[in-house]
């Protein structure tokens, strides 16, 4: 038969998705799994924009323009201005999730072998779309002693090479959930600045900001060349399925660049844009229930983990996302013990291994991502889980 | 500012598209324009395809599985089963349209550098996935004097080297209309298996023959390793919007490769998964209305076209496309003049130039597709256009 590619030998299998078989497996067996692995909340989807599909006039589904409807990007351009941003329609172009955005912003930014800097860890498939694209990552490692900041600047500045073309980060950030501070932001506008590079900004929980704001890259002054931001309604609005996204530059040659590859898929998906466009008309306190709901969440998961023995999380200020350090040997094992040998009166949780989402191999061994995408009494029935999980592993190992 | 990608310089724009702002012009000075240019039916998406996603209930809208629903995968094993294809829905992933579909093969299957043999003329966005891939494009000319039949396989092998790694076709063909036989779809075979090479095979207009059937690349014996199928309901069902395509493969490994890519965008979209899923419950003589309503176009505009002096359109045997050669020195010039200083009674038409087809500089420059996505009344007025600006045309050039 003929070979498959190497891109496709090397492209990394989801990190997230690799314990399924042993969570339907336990399922099977018929023990109930909270699964805190995967960022799919369990919030409804606004009835208002499902409405919207529901109600449309559609004789015959076109194609849309292939930077998508322009009544969509004109909405979005209120959108972005209440968060006190200031866009053209025609800087934004809308994908089909925040997926196609990040590889719109890898295939016109980027030629094969050149790298891309990304404080680690980072969402797991940023590797695959660098892996399609041909493009290196290369990751600065953030710890959990400080919460996940960002690594200092020097250390950017260490790693930088001739092939060195963009940094990309997550704000607030998935998987730490940490929310980036102004004076970060700023530092990180420089240093785009100072050596030319990109600055790709993941920006998809923009609104689950528990400590402050997030500050969005196209806030940065002077760095009109430089941003790129991916954005997407996936967590905002609770409608991952929609798969609906943004690509956002004031960068004209960029925005056109990325436009071809656009063109080349025709249009992005058209029921969800009517979706997209109605969440905007969506009442102004319509963020406040969501964002109160995941923080009594967080509040719960954090305080109920660092009581554990020999646990330690840091509080996240967004997203909804944590990462906690266990006292276990290998966060892999631990993940699918929890699945295939452990339960507790008939429950245990599903958690994601933090080693896939370090680009450094080693890292992340004793760590785990935890999203807090299901209501307190899961949660909290899934922290009784774990407490009892800690208690009996076998391969317990304090640190 | 830091430089774009050398990929993002060379992705060619849309050729179907740069016409636009011509077009856009022409209606601002009160001109009605025909467009015959682009394949977007104006048939009516099937009502009860709409109504099955207004009547669901999505309390959220998640995230699918990334190769699509299940239930889904499983209604399309019934549909290829009536197109007497079988399947399982493991080897079926849902896409985002067609377009993501071929991205995935040029993904998994070739490397950069790598050559995918294409009979042209072709659909232009072969070359933007290609670009995107860093895969070599080689063109095969086919020729309008027979009706754009499939070339000699010895032109195929003349231009084999070790970088050879997939022949890709699309039948029944965009842009030309032509439909392969069964003969020609075997000697493909034959030659693919001959010298090891994938067999892509784009079926999206595989309903919409008027002289035969058209055989899926997968009715072919023995060649289970080597065909993918690109398939879209974009144009069986009016739903371009949509964006449901799949990628179909008995090749477990280049379907586990292409799952990988699928991960890494999470998941098709899913409202369009819906449509898709009840499309294969329409009634069994869904398609003879559309099939007798396209069938009466293309006899309008293919005997209208042979009237005119000079003109000559080979009669198709698929799609709803046709390719003519015309009295004119080049059809870009010729395409942009109808648009910017034509007009006849108010009203003009939009063609795609056949330059955009071909890989082979040089060729095309007196021929057009015409895509009859217009009804019989709208056709006749296209048509009288077309004759009045033959006469008119002052690059008027016999062959």
């Amino acid at each position: 038969m003929p070979a498959i590619s190497t891109r496709g030998e090397q492209m990394p299998p989801s990190p997230i998705r690799k314990l399924v078989p042993f969570a339907e497996a336990a399922k099977k067996k018929g023990i109930k799994v909270y699964h805190l692995n995967i960022g799919q909340p369990d919030i409804e989807t606004p009835s208002a924009i499902m409405d919207a599909v529901r109600n449309a006039s559609i004789p015959v589904l076109e194609y849309s323009h292939s930077a998508g409807n322009e009544s969509y990007r004109k909405k979005l351009v209120e959108y972005y201005a209440k968060a006190g941003i200031s866009l053209s329609h025609e800087e934004i172009m809308i994908t089909a999730g925040g997926s196609e955005a990040i590889q719109f912003g890898f295939f016109a930014c980027l030629n094969p072998g050149d790298e891309v800097i990304v404080p680690e860890p980072f969402y797991a498939n940023y590797n695959g779309f660098a892996c399609a694209a041909g493009v290196k990552v290369v990751p600065i490692t953030s710890t959990i002693e400080n919460g996940f900041a960002l690594p200092p600047i020097a250390e950017f500045e260490k790693v930088l090479t001739p092939r060195s073309k963009a940094i990309l980060i997550c704000n607030p950030n998935n998987p730490t959930g940490y929310l980036y501070s102004d004076q970060e932001m700023e530092a990180l506008g420089q240093l785009c600045k100072k050596h030319d590079l990109y600055l790709f900004s993941d920006e998809a929980y923009r609104e689950f900001c528990y400590t402050g704001e997030a500050m969005s890259a196209l806030s940065l002054k002077g760095l009109e060349k430089q941003v790129v931001v991916m954005d997407t309604i996936s967590k905002r609005y609770s409608a991952c399925g929609a798969r609906i996204g943004a690509f956002i530059t004031r960068n004209k040659e960029v925005y056109a660049t990325a436009m071809k590859f656009a063109q080349a898929r025709l249009s992005p998906p058209g029921l969800a844009q009517i979706m997209g466009e109605a969440a905007v008309d969506l009442p102004a306190d319509f963020f406040d229930a969501p964002k109160a709901e995941y923080q009594a969440r967080r509040d719960l998961l954090v305080k109920r983990l660092n009581q554990m023995p020999g646990v330690f999380c840091p509080n996240p200020g967004g997203a909804f996302y944590a990462i906690a350090r266990l006292p276990i040997d290998d966060s892999d094992r631990f993940c699918q013990w929890l699945l295939d040998s452990f339960s507790y009166e008939g429950q245990t949780l599903m958690l994601a291994p933090a080693t896939g989402f370090y680009g450094t191999a080693g890292l992340g061994k004793q760590e785990v991502r935890l999203a807090y995408v299901l209501n307190l009494t899961s949660i909290s029935a899934a922290m009784d889980c774990l407490e009892k999980a800690l208690e009996q592993y076998p391969g317990r190992k304090l640190n």
